[in-house]
């Protein structure tokens, strides 16, 4: 049955206008794109399909009638006895010739003459399999095997693509491997097949619209692109903007690739986790509401609480650091982190989760750096490895070079003057004059990474020594650095070119950290950070440092998408709280 | 050396007014108790000790004056060549004889006499040992045994207590177990002793105050207990109130008992994860920033969000939904949720920690019931066995009974109504008339566990069927239920009398849900409503439940704590959002 492969679901031919379809209003004008796609999906949808609610009020006389429809509590216990309740992903050359019992999405259909039908069922991380609706003779006196009317191969044939169904079915091998499908080996002949949950008769968007390229991450709905028409003429659907696929939640995560994001992202937060837990972290949660907002004030949220103001923070920095000065060695965090900055691009977010680590440093600081490396290199190398088929079906969406790893022990450390003469000298024209005490730009970054790719073979480095200007007022100077161009104990690293985390040694003296509080011009009794300064005036603090990853930032660029949006679950832009 | 242990920090003996103590303000007044303590300890230590300051300036002839003073880089570069980098907990049979550097908290002091100095060493999770600085000869030629003078002595015994210090040291047996220090079979004999970040001399709580029974959970300061004198004078130092503690979050955090709830709580998250996570649960992150008060719009936090309005979430519910709308099987979810509740109890809090589940049902939601039965039973029994240790310190401060919970397979379900009737016919005379179709009450709850610990010998055990008062919107009716009393498939868990997790099956068609939603008085179309009920309309969406359990709340009754602030690493309350 291999020639019966297909496209999940068929590309949109000839679209036509829906008599229903209201023009665009003014008020509706941002929305006026995808309500044209979704009246001329339905249109052509209302031409192909037959409704469920018609075929099942069939004449009583179909001997099948009992086999198919919507489900009901008796209908769902009349599955076989000795039919095996399955997962599509578990299914084994063992189940062979046997019954067993389905649950899943019907993804797609396909009537082949009026006595057969093609449905591709799918669960959870795009497992699909091919499954068969075969129309038999009528049932002869003695013969056990389940009679499948014509009426009932219509019926299964005309299921609205995206219901929750439930299938009995006998595991046969088909002909030639089920390319379409990742369960391949095998396909499913159906002999009962009962809708639990009906989707509609049109989706707001196709599991192929959903599975193409996200065309524009602006928050304002916009034209479609020039060659957007050109696009679809090429075939499959046409691709749709974030907007939309926010508008149409439950598709895009059902999308294969978002579906393989969100594997891989379970992934990074599980290797994050694992590598620490083994090296003696301890995992604590650090508060989102604080009293004050310490850290700059600029770019902060705040609420009426009580007779106070509230504020979300916008890194567990503090809280850290007081677990290392509350008797903790090594600690980290997994959680949610704030920042109301109004930025309407696809780096950023209001809302973003962060990956937090803080130890204390028995001699150097460069342990700390040497942690911290050895956590994201153990991420990136676990999901190449445990990952590999999500990584592919990224990629068949958003295409990404193969990203480059430094080999165990051969770690890329520049220093930040190091990493500037580099741009000086051998990086585009416009950084010919970039200085060694000013931080760097986004374009200097992307150019470094650039030039490292090139001349070093890696992706991912260390920048460490940052100008004493571009590090916060708890990163610890370097003592040994030049007072009149100091540098601090702090670095970033970076991926492809994109800074994925900060850190360094802190301030563990509170003298030391007071006077550099007023050195950055901040108020040492103000709120927030009074309290800061005197956790550590408290009791012996031991030298500690640590550093901070944006968990959708690593994966995004990981995986090198053209937006973090499409790595968060449900991001937060200064537009969009919703859904 | 075993005769020589003693307590972790002396008995304040003898307090005496210190000449600098301003007498309390009418402004200081709420912080009046707590600096009395603290300038009663200061003028005791002021009597006791010599500044390290003063004694690090000695005169050059002192022949061990490179082995002790505070931490210089060059002094941390002098430990010997040999002397092996461990940790307290890692001290085993193999390091006898030979020499260890060590990094700790000095947490006591003793002298004995002028030759010898006893000083207790702490690191996490309260591993301390009992270090020796005995003087010694001075050198011969030939001789390497380092030299000790009696100022070294003399000096060590007087650093202050929290102050973190390294030391260089060989590990004895001692001639009986220390029974002060968890590293019990170890003793070190110091060679040198370096302060690399010095406490106060005086500390606004000390480590056994500390240690000590919160005595006061209000947030509001008050005056000391009747008898708390008595308690001071049977020995130990006086217990402090939450405040207090809040106050000093380092010497809090410091405590056994605090360091042994923090490794307990520690231990319930990854004993939940774990066990999801083998059941093919996907963790995932549901958003806090959310665009509509959709769960009930009361007790939530807002805050100005650009051109609109941001609420903290209050649950994940909405979110755990979609994810299995947008195609998982089974999610799990672990962070921060809000509640604006001015409720000023100890057992409640504005911000704690979610442990929710969701996942799809395939016969019946007992098979969510089962899956939460489970997670718990695995995380009591898991901390049972794994955090034996931490138990016994907590339960040292907080005594409580021993735990009873159900053998495997013999869990105690009940349904709401029995348990309303066991209510009625032999809880306590208030309870007489209890109904089956209203909510249980706090002093119900209790008394309900209290029953049911006496009768079936279980603090554990799940209530079903709740009805349809007690539930939410979301909440599916029991389809076999009398219309007229209508009662859920949804359940709470109960332990130790005390509600620790509500769960149960969720309406997962549109239809059903917006007549629920009209029907609970609220308005379908109203925002965060609308788009909630609009993503069961986008695809079929199979039956599903879960549930939502309360981290602090589970760790701080499993411990009979008396409070839920105990169990929070940064408690949240409607006074307080500081540290």
């Amino acid at each position: 049955m291999a020639e019966e492969t297909k496209p999940a679901v068929p590309p949109a031919e000839n679209p036509a206008a829906d008599a229903e379809a209201a023009g665009p209003s003014k008020k509706a004008a941002k929305k006026a794109e995808a309500k044209a796609k979704k009246e001329a999906l339905k249109a052509q949808r209302a031409a192909e399909r037959i409704a469920v609610a018609s075929t099942s009020n069939e004449p009583e006389e179909d001997p099948a009638r009992d086999f198919y429809g919507p489900a009901t509590p008796a209908l769902l216990k009349s599955f076989s006895a000795d039919a095996e309740d399955v997962t599509l992903r578990s299914i084994s050359e063992s189940h062979i010739g046997k019954k067993v019992v389905i649950r899943a999405w019907l993804q797609n259909t396909r009537m082949q003459g009026a006595k057969m039908a093609f449905v591709e069922l799918r669960e959870e991380g795009n497992w699909a399999i091919q499954g068969i609706v075969a129309a038999t003779g009528d049932a002869k006196e003695g013969d056990s095997t389940p009679v499948i009317s014509k009426r009932m191969v219509k019926w299964a044939g005309a299921v609205n693509p995206e219901s929750f169904v439930t299938v009995e079915a006998k595991v046969e091998k088909p002909f030639a491997p089920v390319k379409s499908c990742r369960v391949s080996d095998f396909e499913l002949h159906i002999s009962k097949i009962f809708v639990i949950s009906a989707a509609p008769a049109t989706l707001g968007m196709t599991l192929a619209a959903a599975n193409r390229a996200v065309t524009n991450f602006s928050d304002e709905e916009v034209k479609p692109e020039e060659g957007a028409q050109e696009k679809e003429a090429e075939g499959g659907p046409p691709a749709a903007s974030m907007l939309t696929h926010l508008d149409n939640i439950v598709m895009h995560k059902r999308s294969p690739v978002q579906q393989a994001i969100a594997d891989i992202r379970v992934e990074v937060k599980h290797l994050f986790r694992d590598y620490l837990r083994e090296r003696g972290f301890k995992e604590f949660e650090p508060p989102c509401l604080i009293g004050a907002a310490s850290e700059g004030g600029a770019g902060v949220f705040s609420m009426p609480y009580f007779n106070q103001t509230a504020y979300l923070a916008q890194s567990p920095q503090f809280y850290k650091q007081f677990e290392i000065a509350g008797g903790r060695k090594r600690v980290f965090s997994i959680g949610p982190v704030f920042r109301a900055e109004n930025s309407n691009t696809p780096r950023h977010m209001t809302e973003f989760t962060g990956l937090d680590l803080e130890m204390e440093i028995r001699k150097d600081y460069h342990e700390v750096l040497s942690v911290l490396e050895g956590v994201l290199l153990h991420i990136f190398r676990g999901i190449e490895k445990n990952c590999a088929a999500e990584i592919e079906v990224v990629r068949s969406v958003y295409p990404s070079p193969e990203i480059l790893l430094p080999e165990p022990g051969k770690e890329l450390r520049l220093t930040f003057a190091e990493a500037q003469k580099l741009l000086r000298e051998e990086g585009p024209e416009e950084f010919r004059n970039v200085r060694d005490d000013e931080d760097m730009s986004t374009p200097q970054e992307k150019a470094l990474g650039a030039l490292i790719r090139e001349k070093y073979k890696t992706d991912f480095f260390a920048v460490d020594k940052f100008p004493d200007s571009a590090r916060p007022f708890y990163a610890k100077v370097d003592p040994a650095s030049d007072p009149k161009e100091p540098v601090t104990n702090a670095f970033d690293m970076f991926l492809r070119g994109q800074e994925i985390l900060s850190g360094g040694e802190r301030i563990a003296d509170p003298d030391e950290l007071e006077a550099r509080i007023r050195y950055k011009g901040v108020d040492p009794t103000s709120a927030g950070i009074k309290e800061y300064i005197g956790v550590f005036r408290e009791a012996g603090v031991p030298p500690h440092g640590g550093g901070g990853i944006g968990l959708d930032r690593v994966v995004a660029w990981y995986l090198a998408l053209p937006s973090v949006h499409l790595a968060a679950y449900y991001p937060r832009t200064p537009k969009r709280l919703l859904p």
